[in-house]
């Protein structure tokens, strides 16, 4: 119990997800996930809260650093342009995680309506502080709410697209060119 | 009890706002309702299946009308044009509601953290069907799901600010300006 447990922190995300995914979230216990990943429900509770933060833990990090990437932006950099600095770090954060427990963790959410609900909160929750990071930069309103709701979008589409497993390319990549895609369909008149 | 009551729905509805306003949606009881309606209980629950939908009630119907409005676009229509005609629809459906009204509404779900992940889901079930229906307009991924996403925000902030209390213009008028910023502030390179 006591002994140290190599990565227990991933062992205990990667078996979580799989159990969600085989017998659904609200069936899954942290017995359950202990047990599979080989370590007590202790060692569950040190690394988190509840079955819920396995999925949404983190959230602060990427928020914080999609603002930074917004605000760090250059002073002359457009809305958009500012914009895409923000979904460039956040992107860079992301890639950085294993693609096939991003995939399950789509999977995951996509099965469940409260877990839906909540992942759609916590882009809401990250546009405002990007519309509030554009209000910052003197853009102003309706733009910065139409700016920073089209990047959680830009976002979102890139992670499905990015863990679907029908596309190579890293995250970052995915993302620029879902940003390309949102420049194209506005200026499209 | 079997007496004629007239407007029973709309005496309800102001009743209902009202008191969730005041006390919380939460806080406030149907017996309390339709006390302050006027009305019995029962009454109540001939125009709503519970306390919800006096707030999320008619939203199958102004689904189809966006949805509508999208599909019946010319066919030469670009998505954003497309997109512009179901939020034609979707304003003229709203701006025939009572503006006091609508911004009880938007307070009451403001205030509640509940309500207002019901409000996006709802909001995230437009996209998808406006989405959908722009695919069967020919509209390739990610464009459409990136058109259909920016119009819900447009709705949304639209309004918000119809609603606000700051804006006298009619809620059409309100939306067509949105869009208009949505064109400008993507366009905006």
């Amino acid at each position: 119990m006591g002994r140290w447990e190599p990565n227990s922190r991933g062992r205990l995300q990667e078996a979580a997800l799989a159990l969600y995914a085989e017998r659904g979230f609200d069936q899954t216990t942290v017995a359950e996930i202990a047990a599979r990943a080989g370590v007590t429900e202790r060692t569950f509770f040190r690394h988190f809260a509840d079955k819920r933060e396995v999925l949404f833990g983190g959230s602060a990090v990427l928020k914080e650093r999609i603002v930074t990437g917004v605000t760090d932006a250059p002073a002359s950099a457009r809305p958009l342009d500012a914009l895409a600095q923000g979904l460039d770090a956040a992107a860079a954060m992301l890639g950085e995680g294993r693609r096939d427990l991003s995939r399950l963790r789509q999977t995951v959410i996509a099965a469940n309506p409260e877990l839906r609900e909540r992942e759609l909160a916590k882009l809401a929750d990250y546009a405002a502080a990007v519309s509030a990071a554009l209000r910052q930069r003197g853009v102003g309103e309706p733009q910065a709410t139409l700016v920073a709701d089209a990047g959680m979008t830009v976002l979102r589409i890139s992670l499905e697209q990015w863990s679907s497993g029908k596309d190579d390319r890293e995250l970052v990549d995915v993302a620029r060119d879902t940003m390309a895609n949102l420049r194209v369909v506005t200026a499209d008149r």
